[in-house]
């Protein structure tokens, strides 16, 4: 499956759909983008309503989406990303479940729900939001449940840029799946994005990069590389469970 | 805490006592060997008894040492490391938990104790054996329990460079500790060894690299820096053991 990501994408319909249009032209049949995408990160953060339309754009062009921006339930904002299909329905909408810094506690509530996941051309796409993948818990979660490629909207700032160079790599390769992660780029305000999307193959090879600015980013998922790297390396065959209780124990009293 | 990681080094007691007066007068208060360094890998597959006289060496230069080989306890043959201390009293002793394809399989028994641990110099250090580095789960149980140096005697072959390169100071980075990572290197009958021992700090900077030949490797361990990792990402911290469970659930019927 070839995917696009829409690194540094602005807020808005048209951007959406403009990037809708060129994934769709050049073969893409998911489109990804950043963190909080229909908001901007800083407008995510004061709980800005998301712009309205994506289903109609993803219809309209006939390719799948991953977008992101504040839910509201209750009283609660959750930090959502979701999966739209190429014919406009939600196939799966994920509530960000390790909220980063005070800014992310204080404007959200984090989500419940460790595995959210849906199937799009035989292919079992789960969603991480930023922070999350850098838990090897959280994608070791989705590797156990089956996900083939993670997708994973994300606002990671300078210098953080260990994470897309050398933490995603590694994820990808220790759990034998493919990893798309879908970073902004450059100042927005106070805070300076550091680009660097990517796909991460199972074999740990970086198949698509990103420079440091705005760029759609074209790479394709090919599930029999993650066949292939389990048979290499059984990774989740040769764990130990019944070693691994103090991961899943609470420590806070 | 000076360290030194000697790469390659042959099996027997001559090259012990060597690579051990080497790291005492270069100031290193810890020597790591690969493996089964006291028989050789294909020596420990075969069960040869290690040599003795580990504990001597330890005290004659006093230096610890981090020493592997196979032990024997009724039927059972483990692949083990060991950590002697200064004085030639034996800290810790821990057996290999993941055994690495049929060949190990066949030879050892798998260990029981995901953690184990001793304190030299205030510094808290924990064993693993190559392949289990390999599992996030064991790096993050060690960090769970405290452990600030993880040492790892190793027997990587090529073409999996992927895991000192990068894996590891992943495993560094995403804890907050220090990993040593001591290989074998070149090739010893069917094996062809990789080399690139290495220290990774907290900070996911490798603070010291070897090639692909024979070293002894120098580098320094300073916990100041596990806790300015800590502080700047808090990833134990943030972590939610509430959503990890299967992780700790055995999938095996």
């Amino acid at each position: 499956m070839r995917i696009a990501i829409a690194q540094g994408i602005a807020p808005g319909t048209d951007a959406l759909d403009a990037a809708a249009a060129e994934a769709a032209e050049r073969g893409a049949r998911l489109l990804l983008t950043p963190e909080l995408s229909l908001t901007g990160y800083a407008g995510g953060l004061r709980g800005a309503p998301p712009v309205a339309g994506a289903e109609e754009i993803a219809a309209r062009h006939r390719v799948a989406l991953v977008i992101g921006g504040p839910e509201r339930e209750g009283g609660a904002v959750f930090n959502t990303a979701r999966l739209i299909g190429p014919d406009g329905a939600v196939l799966a909408s994920y509530r960000k479940t390790h909220l980063y810094g005070e800014q992310e506690r204080a404007a959200f509530a984090p989500g419940a729900e460790p595995v959210v996941q849906a199937d799009l051309d035989g292919l079992r796409i789960g969603l991480l939001i930023c922070y999350d993948v850098e838990f090897p818990e959280a994608v070791r979660t989705h590797a156990l449940a089956g996900t083939e490629l993670l997708a994973v909207p994300t606002a990671l700032m300078r210098p953080y840029e260990f994470v897309p160079r050398v933490l995603i790599p590694a994820r990808a390769y220790e759990n034998g799946l493919h990893i798309a992660y879908a970073n902004r780029c450059g100042p927005e305000g106070e805070h300076d994005f550091a680009g660097l999307s990517c796909l991460a193959g199972p074999d740990g090879e970086v198949r698509a990069r990103a420079g440091a600015g705005p760029e759609l980013l074209l790479a394709d998922v090919d599930p029999a590389r993650n066949a292939a790297a389990r048979a290499a390396t059984p990774y989740l065959a040769d764990r130990r469970p019944d070693l691994y209780r103090t991961i899943a124990r609470s420590t806070r009293t």
